[in-house]
């Protein structure tokens, strides 16, 4: 049996000091990535691209814990991240599990760049 | 740097004739398993053993949908699929991803053996 099978790719890289691995997987309807600093699949979102937005508007999108804690932090850090997988991978959802010990800006910045050297979308 | 990367695999089989993508990856805290066979990630259903269960009893398992349609069939395809992988990997929940065309007892069975293909735990 031949064809394509599901992409995916991870890395291991630190990010502010800290050991973090990324896991990103394409599928048809979603783009699933995981970061964690712990080893654990940590917080379950899903972060996807309003309907009602147009390519004139901001971009605007809904986050939804699915598993874990749900803390406004949470959803902060998923937009940010997620956001431009999105947009890059033709307004796919985008299925995030973040363990993070550190949620700063400079380490979403940096975490964003780890995203991005597994992209497979 | 070194150190353990997050553990995966994937593989690609025909289950009762029809081409079925898996992909299996350990977290500390959760076995994730995609079953699909449209590439998509499916319904996500986590698999959590009872805590109140103990060595001499049946083992019991929740269901949970988390992402997509909540039917009663999910709920025990999952709990049939997911029972033996948890209790390998040491009573951990499992996460999975359920894309089916066809979820017969065949079916189940053979997916089954597909999982057990992309051990990780």
């Amino acid at each position: 049996m031949s064809g394509p099978i599901i992409k995916s790719r991870q890395a291991q890289k630190e990010v502010n000091g800290i050991p973090t691995e990324v896991v990103c997987t394409e599928f048809s309807n979603y783009v699933f990535i995981v970061l964690t600093q712990y080893g654990k699949i940590g917080t379950l979102v899903s972060v996807t691209p309003d309907s009602r937005s147009n390519d004139l508007s901001t971009p605007t999108f809904s986050t939804k814990v699915l598993l874990g804690k749900d803390e406004p932090l949470t959803h902060v850090c998923a937009k940010n991240l997620a956001l431009f997988v999105s947009q890059e991978a033709g307004n796919r959802p985008v299925l995030l599990g973040l363990a993070l010990k550190d949620s700063s800006i400079e380490s979403i910045n940096q975490l964003k760049d780890v995203i991005r050297s597994c992209k497979v979308w």
